[in-house]
């Protein structure tokens, strides 16, 4: 396994230390936009047709039927689903709305509310893969759950047999989702965002997945559906001093490293001796991992910065925007005020990474890349819209009349000034 | 003046009833994306060339300088100072954060904090025309001040002295603004997302403009710079009964429809005398206008909808989802629970949307072309974002680390499992 060591880099490289793997490619846009095009003109037909081709599965019901879901508990050990039943709570507990509606009164008559309401239809996707990700399910669909969507679509593809697995069903349900399709990729996209004669259109589409969802949900971006984010591959940054414990950062870093050979993961610390510590736990560590092969490659990927103090650990960290950072450091408080940019934050020994993945009750749906620069996480608000209110009556309008009449008519919009004069004359020979 | 009037209309009708005018075209899309070329590859040069084609005029110093805001607030009329200083003062008052953070305990021992964080550098588009829009730098510039982002560029296009509007740079001295760049249409958009010499790179950049400007922004979004939202020409839907003034529907109606030929204005009643009272006073108002000519050409294309009662004009409303909603009923409270998906809403006979666009305090940077069903207005919130932390103690993991556990061993992540285990073990033994 390789470790790429740096000490000290200048400020000048660290956009080259921040640099991510690059994602885009013009031969997936194209196959992409193709499928977007024939779902949008084919619909169930060539949904169909995709599963056939890319999963190699009949699919002569897209839509799971409402016993499966019901039965889908009685698939799944005891112990799993009083871990699902938890890690639910406690993410119902955090995705509470903290805020529905303010009030507030600008000018005596003049009331001004911003109220939170519910995006009507959300379509929601979970990828495929070696094991089933029912842990996103609870993530995409308890805050819209809370957000009540009138329409909540979960899109994923179905295994060889056809079906879903019985976990993903049991935390759907769990989340009251009861319109879920076996479809996956750029198409399970395409039919959330057009709508088919099974799958409902949605109005914003949530959800991680290969480099061919990702790319689907720019496209359909681009003509005006919303998306939770901008998506890449996942990332951890670790700033630790000398008080770590450089096992525990190990077990961090490959917990990130497992996920694909293009996962990002980042050491920042200020003393060499639990850098050499870290990574002589991370060679040995390795080694009893099922995912080792994968995980070398990650880490050979990453980078282990030494910086000459943790305000300069911080910083590098603000720059890089990471998805996921760890904070190891015997000055916690101080340190995790400095965080200016990151998606999700874990502070202290005992606070892996896995705890948000999984069961804080945190979201783990986060803007990776360094959109986190200029994006939150998903939350409940992801599903809602804030809407302005305002009403004013009679002596409202007549202190504030003026004011807006003088505007207008310096932005040269009379008609706007008129809609005011006419309700200040009608006042006056009221 | 040609007026639509529609009776009745059947659901299926709706959607093209709620038809926008398209804004897509190839041309402009390949004029944009050379224009975001060249100033990423050329900077300031670029810029300045640009101002000269299409503003014919030479800019040698692209930036403002404060000798000319400072002075701003001499050369504007003193009543003008005070309407734009009390606008300034509703919109500070509306857009104060109503809150910051939030900390629960979601089992014990495990704390989950969600805190809203400003983005670091902002860019604010400010469109140019035949009069300076300087509401709309209070609209940009103040929640930006509250939020606290640590840079707010603004880019707007000098006149053809190339001077900036007094009135423009008063506003923006009043939200705190000190970095004006004189530079209009898509090359702004691209110094902004870019960065060039004089212009700093920003992270989110916000604000209306042309389709060249909205096709910039559209741009840029795809390749990962954040935007406030996507855009389109302004419009107004208008649900009004019987208990109506009719006359201040009219002039609420052409307030919009001044704004351009293709702006959108809807009237949605269940009165058919009220929708012909107000079509008598849209004809009888619209003589006096200044743009009466633009107004007529919006009004010709915009749609009359009777139907059979007000709930069912909320019905279309939400399905239309305007970026302005103005209800005169009789029933106000009723009615407002009704709306669903809109921009900004309008309540009562003395609340023209014109009190909106400049003075209540509400933001007039709203989604439009039905983007209200899914994406919120301007709020300081668009220049945050909402960060959260986990603090995990030993209790804490002791009691959740075996329910991640067996989630991490369900989802075949051995790595994310290793990191509660060591953990516990250390726990254990110690």
């Amino acid at each position: 396994m390789e470790i790429n060591t740096t000490y000290n880099p200048e400020k000048k490289d660290w956009a080259k230390l921040s640099e991510r793997p690059a994602i885009n490619n013009a031969t997936i846009t194209s196959l992409v936009a193709n499928i977007l095009y024939n779902v949008k003109k084919n619909g169930d037909e060539a949904i169909k047709n995709y599963n056939f081709e890319f999963d190699k599965v009949v699919t002569n019901n897209l839509k799971v039927d409402a016993a499966s879901i019901e039965n889908a508990v009685n698939l799944i050990p005891k112990k799993l689903q009083n871990a699902i039943q938890a890690a639910a709570d406690n993410i119902e507990k955090f995705h509470q709305l903290d805020q529905k509606a303010v009030t507030i009164e600008t000018t005596p008559g003049v009331e001004c509310t911003a109220k939170w309401l519910p995006i009507e239809k959300v379509g929601l996707y979970i990828p495929g893969g070696t094991a089933p990700l029912f842990s996103t399910v609870l993530m995409l669909g308890i805050p819209a759950k809370i957000a009540g969507n009138k329409s909540v679509s979960l899109c994923t593809p179905p295994d060889a047999a056809g079906n879903i697995n019985p976990a993903i069903l049991f935390a759907a349900q769990l989340a009251g989702i009861r319109n879920i399709y076996k479809v996956g990729g750029a198409q399970a996209i395409a039919a959330m965002a057009y709508g088919t004669d099974t799958i409902e259109k949605s109005d914003k589409i949530f959800g991680p997945g290969n480099q061919f969802v990702t790319r689907a949900k720019q496209l359909i971006a681009a003509e005006g559906i919303a998306i939770d984010m901008p998506a890449g591959p996942s990332e951890v940054l670790v700033v630790a001093d000398a008080s770590a414990n450089p096992a525990f950062i190990a077990a961090d870093l490959l917990s990130q490293a497992e996920h694909g050979p293009d996962s990002q993961v980042v050491l920042c610390t200020d003393s060499e001796s639990l850098l050499k510590e870290v990574q002589s736990f991370l060679e040995e560590q390795i080694q009893e991992l099922p995912r080792k092969e994968m995980a070398a490659k990650a880490i050979s990927n990453s980078r282990f910065l030494v910086f000459k103090d943790i305000p300069t650990c911080m910083d590098f960290s603000n720059f890089y925007a990471p998805e996921h950072l760890i904070i190891q450091c015997q000055n916690l408080d101080n340190t995790a005020d400095m965080v200016r940019h990151a998606g999700s934050v874990f502070l202290g020994p005992f606070t892996p990474e896995s705890a948000g993945d999984y069961a804080s009750g945190t979201n783990h749906t986060l803007p990776t890349n360094g959109f986190a620069n200029a994006y939150s996480g998903v939350s409940t608000y992801s599903y809602m819209k804030r809407i302005t209110f305002q009403t004013i009556n009679k002596k409202g309008i007549a202190l504030l009349g003026p004011t807006i009449e003088v505007m207008a008519e310096a932005e040269a919009l009379m008609a706007h000034k008129n809609a005011v004069s006419i309700r200040l004359n009608y006042l006056k020979n009221a």
